[in-house]
C-alpha cells in the first residue's frame, strides 16, 4: 500500500508538506509518493487526462490524492472512487472523469466536508485525512454512495487532442493515447507534421519528434532540446491527428 | 514523531537530500517531511513570520530543522528551542524570534559547532545530526542552556505588514495574522484596497482578493490567476492595514 | 541502507515519483532520497563530476540510481558498479567515469534490458527494479561482469575546469576538487579573478567569491546574491585555474 499525491501546488512550497504531515501522523509507515506537484494549474480538465494515463503504470494497491481544485471552498463535492483495488480521493470537478469512463466497475462516494476544514485547503483538511483512513483499511463511515458515472463529464472526449502537460525537459504530452489511434497516426500542429518514432535518439539532436511515452500518451519532444521553447508549444494547444493513408 | 525541514535551498538541488541522508542514517524510521525549500532566500526576518504561522498547523510531536542562514560559518550561534513538545533546530539569526515571542514557556539551548563541520553547510553537519538525536529521544549532552528570550528580536513587530512569501500559484502571504486584526480589516497596497473574502471563488476569475489562508495569515491572491504577476507583488512589499470604520 | 536518486528529471513532474513507486513496491521500508533532480540535462559529462563529488559525503551503505540519459532506448548499456560498499546503477554514458577512475577496487556489471521496458524510461523500468533488488541484498542473477575500467572515459580530465552545476541560490560549482589543487589556487573567468575565501560572509554582501564547498568542489558564489545572474555564469563555462606564485 502506498499513498500517491498529484497536485498543482508546486514542488517547493508548504502544501505538499502539510498534506504529508497529516498523512505521517494518521497513516504511520505508509510510504507517500509525490507523483506530480505541477499538474496544469486550476485546470482539472487537462489534468484529468494526464492523471488517467499515469495511474495505469502504477501499482494497483494505492490511494491517490489528486488536488487541482480551483473551486475549493465552493459547492463542488469531495469524492472517493474505488477502481481495480485503487482508491482515488479528490474534488468532483472532472479530475476523475476519464478514469471513471474507462473503468469497468468503479464505485464512488461523496465525502462530507467537516466544518473545521479551511475553505482554501481541502487537500490538507479533507482529502489527506480520508486518504490516510483508506490506506489504513478503515474507510470513513461518513462516506455516502454515489453513482460513479456521475463523476464523468459526458461532453469531454475519450482522448484530448491538445497539449495537456509540459514536463521538466520541455516535452509536451498530449491527451491522446497511442493505443486508441491507428499505428501510423501522428499529429499536426499548424503546418507542421511530426515524425512518429520510438525514442528520442531516432532523430538527430535538435529535431522534433512524436513518440509514445512511457505512460502510453503521444508526446511531442525535441531530441536533447526543449520542445516547449524550440517548437513554441504551450499548455492547451490544439493538435490535429493525422492518419497515414 | 516526525522531522520537518524548512529551508531556502530550492527543491531540486542536493542540499535537502544531503540533510535527508544524514537523518536516514541517524534517525532510521522517522518520517522526514519537506515543508518549505523556498523560504525567502537569505532573509531570516521574513522567513520567521512564515515559519511561525505554518508551525501552528502541524502536529506538535515534531522536530523542525529550519535553515535560512546567510551567516553560516560566521559568529551567529546554532540553537535548539523547545516549545509545546516541539523541538526547533537552526541558526540564531531571528528565524525563531516570532515563535519564541508567542510561546509561553519556550526553553532554548546553544549547540556547539563541531570543528569538522563545513563552514558553508551547517544544515547537514550541525542541525541535521542534532535533529536526528532529538527525534530519537536523545538530546545531545553538549547543549548549553540559554534564555529563550535571547532568541527574540525586540525591534521586530508582532505581525509584519509585508509580503513575506509568494507560493507556487503566485499567491502572496503577508506576515499579518487574521486573528490579531479586527474582523473587517483588509490591506491597502498603493491605491488599491482588496476585498476581504472567505475563499478564491468568492470573486470572479481574474479578480484580486484578500483572505485568511489555511495557516491563519492574510494572503493576497487572484482567483485562478497569479497575484505576483497580475498585481505586481514582490517579496518584502509593504502593506497598509485598513480597518473599516 | 538507503536508495539515493540523482537525475535531470526536474523536481515537479512524474518521473521521480514513478521511480519511487517501483522502489516502494519492490524494496519496502528502504528510505529513498532525492539527491538531485536537476543534474545538467542531457549532459552526462558534467553531471559525472557533480555526482562523484557528492557521493563522497554520503553514507557508504547505499544504492545510487543516476539517470542523465539522453541515449535511452539506444545502444548504450545499462550498468551496475560496486565501490566501497556502494552500488551505483545507471546508463554507461560516462556518468560513472570519474567515480570509476578514482575508485581503487570498483567492480562492474552489465544489466540486461527487458523487452518490456519503455524505450524512453529506463529509470523506471530498468534501473529502479535493479536498485530495489540490490537494496534488498538480492543482486539480479542476470548481471554480466564487466571490467570497471571500461566505464571510464580516458579522454576526460581528472578534474573539469568548467561550471558543472548551478544550484538553487545561483551558486556555480566547478568540476575542480579543492584538494587536488595547490592551497592558494583560485580561478579566472575572462578578466576576473575571484578571491578564495572560507565562507560567504568573508566578503561583503554582493561581492563574488570562490570557496571550497561542502562537497570539496571549488564553487563561485556571490554573498547573499546570485552568482549566475550577477556574474553571468552559465553551465559549461570554461575557467582557468590560477596558482599564486
Amino acid at each position: 500500500m502506498m499513498i500517491v499525491l498529484a497536485t498543482d501546488f508546486g514542488p517547493a512550497g508548504p502544501y505538499m508538506g502539510q498534506m504529508r504531515a497529516v498523512l505521517a501522523a494518521a497513516a504511520p509507515g505508509v510510504p507517500v509518493i509525490d507523483l506530480f506537484s505541477d499538474l496544469p494549474p486550476f485546470d482539472p480538465r487537462r489534468a484529468a487526462y494526464v492523471l488517467a494515463a499515469h495511474l495505469e503504470a502504477l501499482p494497483s494497491d494505492l490511494v491517490l490524492v489528486a488536488v487541482v481544485d480551483p473551486g475549493v471552498g465552493g459547492p463542488r463535492e469531495a469524492v472517493v472512487v474505488r477502481d481495480h483495488g485503487r482508491w482515488l480521493v479528490g474534488p468532483d470537478n472532472g479530475l476523475f472523469a476519464p478514469l471513471v469512463r474507462r473503468a469497468e466497475m468503479a464505485q464512488a462516494w461523496r465525502v462530507p466536508v467537516p466544518e473545521s476544514a479551511s475553505p482554501s485547503f481541502h487537500g490538507r483538511d479533507v482529502f489527506a485525512p480520508v486518504a490516510a483512513a483508506l490506506a489504513c483499511g478503515a474507510p470513513p463511515a461518513a462516506l455516502m454512495p454515489l453513482h460513479a458515472r456521475a463523476l464523468d463529464r459526458p461532453d469531454w472526449p475519450d482522448d484530448l487532442a491538445e497539449v495537456v502537460y509540459i514536463d521538466g525537459y520541455g516535452n509536451a504530452m498530449t491527451g491522446l493515447r497511442a493505443a486508441t489511434l491507428p499505428a501510423g497516426a501522428t499529429v499536426r500542429l499548424g503546418d507542421r507534421v511530426f515524425p512518429r518514432v520510438r525514442t528520442f535518439g531516432d532523430v538527430p539532436p535538435g529535431a522534433g519528434l512524436l513518440y509514445e511515452n512511457a505512460n502510453g500518451l503521444l508526446e511531442l519532444a525535441v531530441n536533447q532540446g526543449r520542445a516547449d521553447r524550440d517548437l513554441g508549444l504551450t499548455l492547451g494547444q490544439s493538435l490535429t491527428v493525422v492518419v497515414d493513408s
